[in-house]
This record gives structure tokens, sequence and C-alpha cells, in this order.
């Protein structure tokens, strides 16, 4: 990975900023043959854009994505796909304070630090709005994957909003409520505290889990491309995001090899697991069991309480952020989550096709 | 990062099994002129060398490193370094159980799967001896940023075994205990505790902390390889790693925008943070505050106490893995993590001279 | 490089189609803070536009270049820069013919083969349209080149045209005419053979020289990404090219060794050479002489002459290519050959950064 | 490409000096279950290895190559292979005039300007020592296309050396001659020539031609990984060559459309085509016919004439240079560019399966 792309054979570079006039992304590497079309790709988008509930930005964009290359009489035609959205709701106001002032736990400063200019409308090339690319490239390896991997299901959910947390994983109601939450039970309590948290000008922490079920054994390229790697890398990539889990994660510290070791039985269609540990890869490759990964997100910087800082210039000052932002960026964080999860799955698909050329090896009769 | 290869500029390329007669790495993009020896390597590779205290493997290995190519006259040419360890203590044994059966929570399962057959001496290339390579590379590096960022500092310290922790960081004592714990008050207590784990024939997962000071802002490429990106994926690329955290990584999901976001005032050098909840990394690019990162280490799964698991015919069986192992992998994990950020924050430094050209913004006078 | 990019640090990833809404590219790793504006890209785009003269195609296509990210306030941000160019003179016709035969001498087949499908409509992908998106890129690459190299100078011309050569070099008069011939007194000879040729339905080949004066000594990174290995493989990979040469190129093979190595004497600024037999590259390294490339463009094979071919279907049958193609496609090669020169040298310069953090060996005192 | 590596899918990294203790590559993603020996590489080494006639270097190398890595009981493992050639014959001598003179016509004045040291013993990096490890490489790319393309042969020969030139394809006698030349009438007066040449103290250029039978269609990927482009790219990294053509090459400037179009018609196996002028590949994508590469290698400059130069420390002085050169180096480049041509096309078959998923359009019933 490098600078604007992603991905080894799936690469996807996006490009825009959030106050310009569009962004988007440069899918390179899809096969050739898919169906897709933009109402299938508009299904993800909607789900990442602003404006859908009260507990997000209430900045309006349609998100209208547009496919401007690489697919043909409705197939991809495996040459680079241009996927465009164009920027509606770009508020013109002042922005001389935050132009001349580092926003505290911004990417403002580190920007000016590198780069000498930043372009400071809304974040720019840092702001979340990015994100929109990588979920219009995950609706195409969605597509890609539907037919390649007939099953596959990745599912997303906010699992814990800063200190309260769920162990439910009630995936069929997670989006019955705004919060992507998986535990039915908990909605009415998480809603009521991010009311208050919102009344009281500040923001929440969040960790997103994602779920993959139905992806086939032998995925990922040790040693430097494992499938975690990968994952963990797409993950940490995205804004805001501190933490990557696979698994027990974190936790696995404090289990004894006899109780984290998955035990293996033989089923009538191949090895089976007494536990899920490991988050479904072993040594860097796919197991055959659900992957596992979460990813915690800070609370956005963004908020209307005054936070001490400097300006360009050096002098110190005070700074409150105005502006229609997230009270918890965790919630559209979610479909990213699923996004990155589908390009990662993919890439390595294509990957292990170029790697092994075809090679399997069997257990049993 | 594809295969076997990590690093964007500062690339190396790691070989070789547990049991082969070699291992070793290419180091690419090394900058000329650095004064570079074995003996400056050994110095690395002896703190991760097995056999150095009762905590870890028994394993008799010199883990002697040659510098085969890339130094003239005692200084890198910028041409390809070919480091070479040679095996040497490759027990001669029956490997017929272990060539048969899948071990749980190793790789033994997935590489059978997606390579149709795996070098099971050992681990063959899943097993970590892979990680020496790693060390010798990170030597490289470290002579390197000690020319171009003097003042640099990377420690590392396993600041959590099983469910003892600590919050302690006394840098200066860390290299006085086998277990390069953090805190001399608990060390009687861990190493105790990694007694009677033994005894118990267990073994027990970590948390491991690299910590890198004096490192410049500025280090970053947005958006795909973000500092915090390329450290996620390097730590997670080590066996055994089920977690990366950066600054409060996990926790950050618990803390309110209003206690995250570091507080910037302006000091006689430049910028001066209130904290260090981000871990020096903000919009994936450096602040010049301390790197912080952690990752935890899972237990090592070869342990005598019996586990199901299945034979590569399909049959049922139960399996003890004898040999030589760590009770404890995180305690050899910390030098690695030290040689990971090594590479990483070269890497970046290459990298960034690549991008920017030279730029760099001044804040003040 | 690889699918649609190219490039190791100024990354150029093109993309759209012929009779597509819109084609372009996304450039990464632009240094930041360069002065950019449509209207510079604009004057390298309208050297290159359709319908210039009557010696290319008639289609008639502004061309105009549109930034859509990447620059701020009129200077490039170090973010990723997306240039998009509307196609406006897609004629509609009836592709039947072309859709079911494929034409002799183009991609038809190999695409067909390779993908199973392909966007028939004025050759997709594979037609020439793509070196747009190259020629606003190299825009890009000559604005950042005219900041950190003032005094680089890239000029090409079509030195063969034929049987048509000649060996004169009068770079002043080159854009005179609208042949791109460095040689004013052969211009009128060589108009009159391409109109001959025009009435014959035919098309014919041609040799394109471009040339780079001001290279800095030093740029090229041996062994895989030699200057000479990129030039090679950015010329090759413009359409319809068949060979390329450094320096002497293919008559490099009839020289002997004392007549071919360039002799060395020092003037005032350094080592001066008594020819250019090498075309300013030794060992894949510039030597700060003249860069002098070669590439050779095979005859469009667009004609009104019937060929014999086969159609999908496998009968075989015999086509004409009506449309509105180029007698010589030579002729809008130049400036793509120039925009290529451009990028790679600006590529080297900011891979050389990183190789050697700085080091310039000096010769004399 | 970059720096020391080759390759996509199937990655070469190649290191090691000419007076070095060794030299080498490690192969990555080479497809595991395939039968691999040091017997099989060595009878591809053995073909390039100096020593074998009085018309290359007397250098005395055995050239014999080790297995380090990736290869488990005879079988390619899927993971990276180390292979390895020791050094054995670096004649101990006072190289005090070359390390102070820069020998024109060699990389010696250019590493010197970028690296500011180098390896001056027998030219270090930039000796033509590094293709041992290509032919190594290319010698594990032959067992796999063996495998995975039954059919597929790679022939080299050297068709011109300086002014003497042969259209003959005579393949079944090339190795018959010292030469590599496949025009059995003509070896005599060729070897005549070069006793003349090295009795006048000088050296003379070549053309190698490598010919690839049996290539599926399909292979190349559109459009900065062009089959032609990375052929061109791989030809012109080998040591010396200053021009590479595919088919026709730069004579394709001097025909006309109608000429060079190969028509095609159906034969019972699929399309036919009349001629080969496209060298086998459309479009970057090979047509299934034969694929024709031709590169020029320049005359050695280590030659015993003695030719004006400069020492690094700016004072003129003239030079010869002593040592067991090849007079025709062209000679050893055909096995080399044979190993390359064998990797490429392993690159792309492996890159194929990634990009196109199994995808190949029919043509016919």
């Amino acid at each position: 990975m490098s600078y604007n792309t992603f991905g080894h054979m799936f690469r996807v570079t996006t490009w825009g900023e959030s106050h310009g006039p569009a962004l988007g992304c440069t899918v390179d590497g899809c096969p050739p043959g898919v169906a897709i079309n933009e109402e299938m790709l508009q299904h993800w988008m909607d789900q990442r854009k602003p404006g859908g509930s009260k507990y997000v930005t209430q900045r309006r964009e349609a998100d209208a994505v547009r496919i401007l290359s690489g697919v043909f009489e409705g197939r991809t035609t495996g040459t680079s796909i241009q996927l465009m959205i164009e920027n509606t709701d770009q508020r013109s106001k002042d922005y001389g304070e935050i132009a001349q002032s580092f926003r505290p736990g911004h990417a403002d400063i580190t920007y000016h630090q590198k780069y000498g200019l930043r372009d400071y409308r809304g974040g720019g090339r840092s702001s979340a709005r990015e994100t929109a690319a990588r979920v219009a490239a995950g609706g195409v390896a969605r597509a890609v994957l539907a037919d390649l991997v007939p099953g596959l299901r990745i599912r997303g959910a906010m699992v814990q909003m800063g200190t309260l947390r769920t162990d439910r994983r009630d995936w069929d109601t997670v989006r019955d409520n705004p919060l992507w939450c998986p535990d039915p039970d908990a909605v009415a309590d998480w809603e009521a505290a991010l009311d208050a948290l919102r009344k009281e000008h500040d923001s929440v922490g969040a960790v997103i889990e994602i779920n993959a079920a139905g992806v086939p054994a032998g995925l990922g390229a040790p040693v430097y491309a494992k499938l975690d790697t990968d994952l963990a890398a797409a993950m940490m990539s995205i804004n805001a995001v501190k933490g990557v889990e696979i698994g027990e994660g974190m936790a696995a510290a404090t289990l004894r090899g006899s109780e984290n070791a998955d035990e293996i039985r033989m089923g009538p269609d191949g090895p089976v697991y007494g536990s899920n540990h490991a988050g479904g890869i072993l040594g860097g490759i796919s197991t055959g069991q659900e992957l596992v990964v979460r990813f915690a997100v800070k609370p956005t910087s963004s908020i209307l309480t005054p936070r001490k800082t400097i300006r360009v210039d050096g002098t110190e000052t005070e700074i409150i952020t105005k502006g229609r932002h997230d009270p918890c960026v965790g919630i559209r964080a979610v479909p990213v989550g699923e996004a990155m999860m589908a390009c990662v799955i993919l890439d390595h698909l294509l990957l292990d096709r170029a790697q092994t050329a075809g090679v399997r090896g069997a257990i049993g009769g």
C-alpha cells in the first residue's frame, strides 16, 4: 500500500477533498464480465451518506455515484473503473479561524508541518468524506464477490459506544436502528446516552465489529500480506481509528494456551472448529471460519467545547469547532468497515489465484 | 506490502524456514555511505536469540549474521544488502506425528489447505524463526537512523503478561530482567507466575509496547500509507499477534471528545502537547511526540496439554506438542517489535523525502 | 508498473475509454506547493489534441482538462490530483461490423480473448485516446520539474516517417510544421509523401526522438528501475510502439568498443564527454548529458484498404476501417513521448531523494 | 519494478557484487508443488557461466547454485526461494587505478556521482555477474512453466555480431557453436571476425533474439504492464543493452499499414495469422503467435585500447582495462535474455489468473 492506493490485485485509488467539486476513486484490477450499475453502488452509498438520522452530521449530500469508465453494456470490461461523487453541499462560510488555527486532535497541524499548506475547508483530504469513495469501491467488490463466492456475507455493527458495550450479535436487527447496534434491548439506552452527549456539546468513541461468513479457507499471503495484516492496515487507515483486533484481539494476552487454541474436529464438509478465538485466521491465512475484526474509533475532536491550541504564527488561542459534525463518528464507520472488508477479501481471492495457481490441499478421503 | 517483502522505500524481503540450512533477508533501499558491520547487527540479534533465559525456548542458535553484499569497506553502497543466518541447531527427530496432524492454533492446517504441502519441520516458514531476519534488518535500519535522526530512541517492553499488567515505564531497568518488564517491582511476581505456568505445561499471552522518542513531525503518507496504518501492518505481521493499538488504542472508544483531543501550546522549539492520547500520530502523520504502539501476542499453542485435532486424512486424534517452545512468546517479540518500529520509521523518513521534496511547514516566527 | 498505473513515486493512474463519457487520470505523489492551473495543462493538451491539421484524425475534441482535486488556491497540496477530460465528439454510428469482427493489427482480438468482452466503440480502452491522460499528467510533471530543475528542457520530434529520415535536429523549428519534423528542408517532401499516402488509403510508421537536456547526473535506480529501463517501459507502453532505443540504440550492435565508449574530460563545471553514444545513461544512471530516446511507431492498422480477418463466431470475412484515423499516428505520439519523458524524469528525481537520502559524490577539488 | 526486484507476481530480488563472497536472488511468488532441484537450475547456469569458450571471459567460476529455502522434499512450498551462488575466482589484484579512475562507457562515474562511493572490484553491483542470479531465477520459472504450459519453448540466438547479421533461424543448431549463432553457414566467418577483433584488443556489439513458441493468447496487463512493456523493461535492464524491439521493431516505422497488419484466418484450433509483424503481441496482449523480442548489446568498454578519462580528483588521464573481459558480451547475454523471457511469461501467466479470474473469450463454435 502506498499513498492513495490500497490493495494488491484489486487496487483502489481515491481522490478528492471534503469541499472540492467532487471526489471518487479508480478501481483497477476488477475482473471482467461482472454485472455492475450505479443503482447497485448507490445502495451502499446510502448507508454511509450524511443526514440519515439526527445522530450523524446534518450535511446534506446525495452522494450520487457515477460510473465514468470500465463498464460497458452493464458489465465490467477488466479495465479501470472510475467512480465519481460530486460534492453538492459544501457550505460557503468563513474559514478564517480554522485556516489560521490548528484544531486539537485533527490532522490540521500535521498536514501543515508535512506539506507546508493544507486545504482547510472541512479538513480537505483528511476529512472522513474520503471514505465515501471506499464505500463505492466496496460496492464493486461486493458485486464481484457475489459472483465468485456465493454465500459470502459481510456484516458490521457498532458493538460499543463509549463505555456502553454489548456481547449480543443480533445481525438481523442491526439495520433497524440508526446506531447499527446489534442488541435491540440496548438501543434505547444508547440513544438516550447519545442525546445527552450532544446536549453537552461533546462526542464519544466507539468499537465497530465486522464479520464475514462464508470466506473460503486459504486466503492470505504470508509473511507480509497476511490476511490479518491487510485487514489491520485497511481498518487502521480509516479516519479516527486507533486500534484493530482480530478474533480475541487484545484479550488474547490474558488467555492461556490451553484456552486459546481452537480445537479441530472433522465434519461432513471438512474441518470444524470448537471455538473461534483466532477470528478465522491462522498463520495469516483464512481457516474458513467467520472472519471477526474489530476497530476502535476515537471520539470526534470537532466539538463545541473550547480547547487550547496554537495558530500558524505560533500564538496561543482557544478554539471551538462549529459545523455539522458527528457526535459519534463510529456510527458512519460501520459501512466503511464493511466496504474495506469486502475489498480485502476480494483482493486476496484474486491474489491467491496468482500465488497458488489453483492449488488447494485436501483434507480427508 | 506483498508476499515476503515489507516497506515502501526501505524494503526488506525475508526468506528461510525454521529447519532449513539458513534464513535471512535482502535489505533494499538502504541509503549509501552508512557505517555497518556484522558486530553492530549481532548486538540486536543477541537480544532475540533463543536460549537466553529459562523463560524462552531452549533451542541453541548462535544466530550469527553474515553480510554477503551491499557493504564495501565498512559502508553501505546503496545496493541490496544480503544478510544470512545459518541454522545450526535443527534437532533431528521424528516429525511423523506433526507431519500428519494439524496442531490446533497453528498455521499447519491453513498452509496445507492453501499450498497443498508444507514444511512441517518446526513450522517451516510459519515459524517465529522468521523474525530473526527482521531483527537483522532492524539493525541496519537503526544504523541509518542513527545517522539521519540523532536523538531518536526506540524502546520496547512487555507491559502485560496474562492478566498481570503494569502502567510503569521504567525504561532504564527493562533490560535488567529477562521478561523485558518495565516495572522492577513487578518482576518477581511475573517470574513466579511464569514458573508456575511452565509446571502446568501451559503458556500465556502478553502485550508489548514499543515507544519511539525523537521522531520528527511530518512522517506518514496519507491516506493508505499512514504511519499508523503501516505500524499496524508491521506489528500484525509478527507471528501470534492478534491486536494492535496506537496511543489510547481500543480504550479510545471509551473517551469523550473533550478528554481525548490533545491540547496544543507553543513551546520554545515548537508545538507542545498537553497529553498524548494520539500516540504521536494525527491524520496518519507524526506529530513529533513519542510514538506509542502496543500489540497483543496470543499464548503459544505448542503446549504439552493434549488437544483435539484432525489428521490430513480426516481422522480425529489428540495431540501434544513436545519440543523446545516459549511459555510466553511475547518475551521474544519485544526486540522484534523494536526492529519493526525502526524499519517503519526509516521507511517513512525516506518516503517523505520523495513525497514532499524537502518541504516543511513552519510554525511561528 | 502494473495495470493502469505507472511510476514509482510520481504515480499516474489513467482511466477512460475512447467513447465513454470522460477519461482522465489520478496523479499521486506530486510534491506540495507547486503552482498549477488548468491553463498550464491545456497548453500541452492542445499539442496532442485531434483535428489540429489535415494530417491527423478529424475527430473534434476540445480536450479540455479539469482539475478536480489536489490543488488548493492554485498550489498542489501533496494529495492525489484528479484530472478529467470529457469526451464530446463520440460520433454516434453503427458499430455492428466492428463489434463482431476483429480488425487486423488491432487489440480487438486479444481483448476479446483475454476479457471475454470488449468496448468496441472506437477501440475502447485500447484506443490511443488514453494518451490524452498521459499528456495531462505530463503537464503536472513539467510544472514540478520547472521548480526543481531549472534549465531542464524536454523536446520531441518525428525524425523518420516511413523510409524518409533526417539526421538534423533543428529544435527551434520543430513546431513550425504540422509533422514535428526537425528538418525544415525536409518538411515539404514529407508532407507530399503523406498526402500521397492518404490518397492511397494507406498509412505509414514513424520514429520519434525525445531529447531531455539539463537532466542532473545520478538519476536511475539499478538494477531493475534503471533510468533506461523505465524509459523503455514508458515508451513501449504507448499505443503502436514496437521498438525503443537509448543513444545509439540498435546501432550499438555494429560498433566496436573503441568507438562506442564516450571519452571523458574535465570541464570547469564537472565531467565533459567527447560524444554521447550512451544517450546520457551509464549503468542505468544519468550522466548529466542529454537523454536521447527514440521509439518506432507502427503504421495505423485502421485503413480503408480491405484486409482479411475473422468474426467472433469464427467465420472469415474482409474488413475496411472507416472512421477518422491518423494516416501517421507517429505525429501525435510526439507530445505523448515528451509527456512520458517528463513523468519518468520527475519520478526518478523523487525516487533518488529517497534512495540516496541526499548523497552526491563530488568529482574534483 | 523497483530497485533490485523485478516482476509483479513472480518477483525476483537479486543481490551481490562481482567480487563479494556470493550473489543470488530471492524468488517470491513461485506457485507451490513444483518439482525443483539444484541440478535443474545448474543446467541453465552452465550455459551462461564464464570460461566456456575462448570467446568469453576466462574467469573461472563454477557458478554452483544452492537452494537455501522454499523447497521441501523436492517441491516448492509457495514460500520465498533463496538461491545462492558463491564467488570463487575473485582474482586478488591491485585495483588502485580503477579505484581512482572512471572507465569510459562504464557505470563507474555514475555510481560515484549517485552514491558517493562504489565497490570498484570488478564493477561491483554494476557487473554483468548480477545476471547469474537472473539465470538461476529463470531456471525456477522454466520449471513452473513446464508444468503450467506444456509445449512452451523459449529459444535465443545471437542474430547479429557487429555488422555481420543473419536472417536464418536454425534453432536446432544454435547450441552447436559457441556464438549462439542460428546460421550454421555463418559460424566460421563470425568466429574468424571475433578472433581478429581480440587480436586488435577491441570488442564488438551484438543483437540477440529471443523467441517463445507456445505462449497462450491473453497474457499482458494493459495499459502499463503490457506484455511488450514488461519485456522491453526486462531486456533493457540487462547490462549493456541499448535497444529493444518487438516483432518488426524499429523497422515497423518503414512499413505501410497495408503491409504491417497481420491478416487473420480461422484454423481448426482457432485464429491463424498470415504473418507475424506484431511479434505475437497486439494491444499489449499475447496473440498466441510466437513472441519475438530482439535487443542490442553494446560492445564491452573494457578493452586494452587506451581511452581518455578522468580521476575522482578531477585530473585527466588515459586508461586501459586489463582483466578477463568478453570481446563480445552479447554471447553470454543470450541465456540471460532467455531467462528474462521465462520470468516475464510466468509472471504474466500468474498475473492473468488474478486479473481475469479465469475468464477467456471463445472464438467460433
